[in-house]
Formats: structure tokens, C-alpha cells, sequence
């Protein structure tokens, strides 16, 4: 048997915890070729809010079908192989959702060096967050030195590595992030400022903090903050757009003006590409990855979350911007 | 003495014809290295409305003085020349204005091919209309063989151009006009299907036209022509923005519904590009449209009109809507 967590409700705007359920279900049998996981970590996401709809973003992919596991990242222990690939105690990562036990085939699952420790930093620096951090600035954006990058939702785990990657390759980081305990937070990790979206100056502050404009902007959160981005770009200004994380919750998100906002891209110019780390060159990434992490250039705060049972409230208040950095869930 | 067309009122929203007037100037002498042009044409077109307004779309860029010269190319026939660069009976093609004559230093101004005849092309395939759909078809869009291009605002100088280069290149070109009349002409200059805004089932003849979804669009018009536009691209859909046609007439524009724009880029993963004529390859592209026109592969209609006093009337009509192709003043 294994412990899981399941879509119980479709979710109406905001998240709540109820939408979400706890069950024990039989595990399959570890069939040929198959590996029997012990999950150690999961990862919580705040992208994982979109697939929660009934359609992704409102276009023809579908999202999760109520009943089934919370879709997302996870490092799990092999504890029974029948597979040449893996022995037990091997470290794996791989999209095994929100439970503690998982039968899977061998093949295709990423083996983790033993290096690695527990393997919690392929869930964040070494997994997605950082690949499509490094996707959006070095990729999507091409950032040189000596440019100004803004990044949203700065204090998140994607736009915290990603403000790094932009000082490591020696351009200036502006972050924008929801109150004053996250703007410190985020300047911590080196980044060259960071202004609070929460300030009633929200936008001339990040004006001043963009002197002649900021050349690119890497956008996790769209709508108002995302507007007041585009506003502090000079002419040619890119913009690499990752997330909508203040459009996650619901049909909602119809404030701000698309004429505005047609009149900015228009006006200086600008070039938007919505990116996600599909298609993107992960081998690399990870190489350049490992190196700053190494190198002590690149850190992220972790809110680790004892067991499953505690998960969907974690989600929750991940969302309602209640938690800084990586969140992931200690499964067992 | 010459006449000339200067802007004598603010326009509030839409233009009025009253907005601009009419007046004798003196012509300053034609200083050593000048030449004295009687202008034979004057292009009039719809981006011209967004450099009467105060600020230039909303930005920085300051829109013309009350008081100054409506700004557009022209072309002119040198009538005394003080520079070694032309002659008399020679014709010239620059941003002369709206005026019937003008003294300019000779320098930098493009002499036309007397193939090229009374020189009206200058203003259209061979001109900025032309170098800016190849632009944006050629240059932003790399359009392929096989691909399908929505073009907005068909009918006009613009699109009419960027669907037959789209063609020229192997490629479907769906357009997008105002009324059964100007999508009749769409199709009678080779676009493989034209769809009309104003009709009731227009998002979905859209969508029908662009079976599997199209993979570029070329934005001559913004707003919600543009947003049902993103809405029948595919995944990796490209955006070429060169016009806000639909946001010119003032501070309006912002109907519509700006996080589903947004969804619409993130859950599609489209790439968006504005641009504008300058810093593209004009040379190159002349060379092309050059052939293309001498082949008969690419037209374009002109709405002439007679004498700068019909030139305010004339612009209204064609913000309005009302003046399908390329719209010049014969001023002399």
C-alpha cells in the first residue's frame, strides 16, 4: 500500500486544501524492466497550480483528471529492481507525483550521482527550477555582461536561481518580489536590488532601479508586476515568459489594460518568447549548474515539509506567496 | 510660396479633418549642396496617426509640434539643384511631408531608376510599405514553404504586400479585412483565404481558415482583431508586430481581456517581435520586390486623390477604414 495525494475537487479560483485528498492505494506489482521506488522528496511547484485546471492556461491541453495523483518532480530510493539499469539504493529523479511508493520502468529515469548527497538539489538548482532558470536567461534571453535583467517573483525558487545566473555571467539582477522579508532575502542572494511589488511606489521604484531602461525581463508572474516590467524596459527589451503565477488561480487576471500593454511591446520595440524547459538544452545547463553550486555562487533556501498529510497546505500557502525559496515534502 | 498640410489642432480620439489645415509658407533659398523639389506624391499612411498625438504611443518619443508640417515620405522632382548629386527632371523619394514643394540638402535622398516612371511605386512596393512587409515576412518571421501567415488589415498598402511576398515564398497567407468588398480584393490578389472582422462568426471562420493552427501572424492592428489572431496559432506560433491600427484613434483600445492574452502566449509558446522598418535590410529587399513586381507576383491598388486640400478628408477616410490599398496625394 502507499499513501497518496489526489485531485479531489476541480479547484474554483484559489486553491484550498480540500480540493486535495489523502488516500492509500495498492501498489502494481514490479513487473519486468521495473523498478519499486521509495520516494524521499517531493517537489511542489507553483506551476503545478495550472494543470489543476480543467484545461492548462485555458487552451486544448487537459489538466489532471479529478481522482488522480498530484502531477510533479520527485527523488525516490530504488528499494526493489528488475531492472540491469538500477540496483536498490540507487537515487533516481523523475515526474512520480505526490506519493510515497512508486512502481515505474527502469528506463529513462535520471540516476543520480552519489555526490549528490540526498538528492534534494536535483528537485531544485539541479532540476527543473534550475534548468529553466538557466533556460529563460541564458537560452531564451542570451543576457550579456553589464546588462540589467528584472526578474519576477524573485524570492521563488526559479527567479531566485535565475537572478544568479544573470550575476555569474555578469549582468545586473533586479528582482521584484511581495514584501520586505522577501526583497532582503532575495538581495542575500546577491542580487543588485529588489523592489516590493506590495510598496505603494512599486513602479517608480523599479524605474529607478532600472537607470535607461533594463534590456531584458524574465516574467514569472504576469499581469500587474509584469506590466510595470514592460514599462521599465528600454527600446529592444526581451522578455522571456516563463510563468503566470498571479493568473494560476482562477479566470480571473483580466485587470490591466491590453492596450497599454500592446502600446509597450509596440512602442520600444520589445520581444516576448514564452518558454518552457521542453526543447531546452538540459546537459548543458546542468554542467554550468553544478559548477556555481559548487562554487558557492548559486544557493537556494529550502522549505522542507514533513509528510505527504501536510502537502496540500504547503501548496496552498506556496501560492498565496506565504513561503520563500524551494518548497518540497520529506515523504519518508 | 508653397502650400502645405500642418497640424492645427490636438486630435482628442479619432482625427477630424478640422484637426489639420491648409496654409501658404515661404520657401527658404536653395542653399549650396540643396535642391528645390516640386513633390509630385505624398504617401499618407494610417502609422502616420500615431505621431500626432503628444507622445508617441504613450512613450518618449514626442509626436509632432501643433503647428509643424504633417510628416511622410513623398516623392519629388528636382526643379533647381545646387549639389553635383542631381538634376532637374531627376525624381527623389524621402520624408518630405505633406507640402507642394520643399528644399532639402540633396545629400541622403534616394534617386529613382527612371524605369521606376512618374515614381509613385516608391511610396508603396518599392517603398516603405513594401520594405516593411517584407520585413516583417522576410527578416521577423522567416516565413517557410508550406507555412500558414494570418496578415491583419489585408486590404491595406502593408498587408496587402505581406500576404503576396508570403505567397511568392511558398507559403499560405490567410488575411483578415473589414467587409465582403475588401475581402473579395484580399482574395483577388492571391490570398488563399480572407476572413472578415466585422462578421458574427468571425473567430471562427478564423479558426477555420488556419486548420491545425497557424504559425505566424502579421499584427498590422492590435486589439481584439489581434487577440483572436493568437488564438488560431499553433504551438510556436511567431508574432511579428508591426502596427496598432485598431489603438491609434487615442486613449482607448483597452477592451479586452489582458490575462487571457497572456495565457494565450504562455500555454502556446508563441514569440512575439515588434519592429519597424528601421535597421532592417532595405537593399536586399528592394532587389526582391523589385522582381516579384516585375513578374506581376506582387500589386497593389492606389486610391490617388487630388491636391494637398483633399488630404485631411482622405486620412480620415482611410483610418476609418474606408480606403482599401495604398492611399497617395497628387500634388501637382
Amino acid at each position: 500500500m502507499t499513501q497518496e495525494v489526489f485531485l479531489k475537487a476541480r479547484p474554483q479560483g484559489e486553491l484550498r486544501a480540500a480540493d486535495l485528498g489523502l488516500r492509500e492505494q495498492a501498489l502494481p506489482p514490479c513487473g519486468d524492466g521495473d523498478v519499486r521506488l521509495a520516494i524521499r522528496y517531493v517537489s511542489v511547484d507553483p506551476f503545478t497550480r495550472i494543470f489543476l485546471d480543467e484545461a492548462v492556461l485555458g487552451a486544448a491541453l487537459p489538466g489532471t483528471a479529478l481522482g488522480a495523483v498530484l502531477p510533479g518532480a520527485a527523488v525516490g530510493e530504488v528499494v526493489e529492481s528488475r531492472s540491469p539499469a538500477l540496483r536498490p539504493g540507487d537515487l533516481v529523479e523523475g515526474r512520480f507525483g505526490w506519493r510515497e511508493a512508486h512502481v515505474t520502468p527502469a528506463e529513462g529515469l535520471r540516476k543520480l550521482e552519489p555526490a549528490l548527497g540526498d538528492g534534494r538539489a536535483a528537485l531544485g538548482i539541479l532540476g527543473l527550477p534550475g534548468t529553466t532558470a538557466y533556460g529563460g536567461i541564458v537560452t531564451v534571453l542570451g543576457i550579456k555582461p553589464g546588462e540589467t535583467v528584472i526578474i519576477s517573483s524573485a524570492a521563488g525558487g526559479v527567479g531566485l536561481i535565475a537572478g544568479q545566473i544573470a550575476r555569474c555571467l555578469g549582468a545586473r539582477a533586479v528582482g521584484i518580489a511581495g514584501g520586505p522579508a522577501k526583497c532582503a532575502m532575495v538581495l542575500e542572494h546577491g542580487f543588485d536590488a529588489c523592489v516590493d511589488y506590495k510598496a505603494a511606489n512599486f513602479e517608480q521604484a523599479l524605474l529607478a532601479a532600472c537607470p535607461g531602461g533594463a534590456q531584458a525581463y524574465f516574467d514569472n508572474v504576469g499581469g500587474k508586476v509584469a506590466m510595470a516590467a514592460y514599462a521599465a524596459l528600454g527600446r529592444g527589451g526581451r522578455v522571456a515568459l516563463c510563468g503566470l503565477l498571479s493568473l494560476y488561480q482562477g479566470e480571473g487576471g483580466d485587470e490591466g489594460d491590453l492596450g497599454r500593454f500592446m502600446r509597450l511591446i509596440m512602442s520600444r520595440g520589445l520581444s516576448i518568447k514564452a518558454f518552457s524547459t521542453v526543447g531546452l538544452n538540459q546537459p548543458a545547463a546542468l554542467v554550468d549548474l553544478a559548477r556555481w553550486m559548487e562554487e558557492g555562487r548559486i544557493a537556494v533556501p529550502e522549505t522542507v515539509v514533513d509528510g505527504l498529510a501536510s502537502a496540500p497546505d504547503a501548496f496552498v500557502d506556496l501560492l498565496a506567496g506565504r513561503i520563500a525559496g524551494k518548497l518540497v515534502i520529506k515523504v519518508s
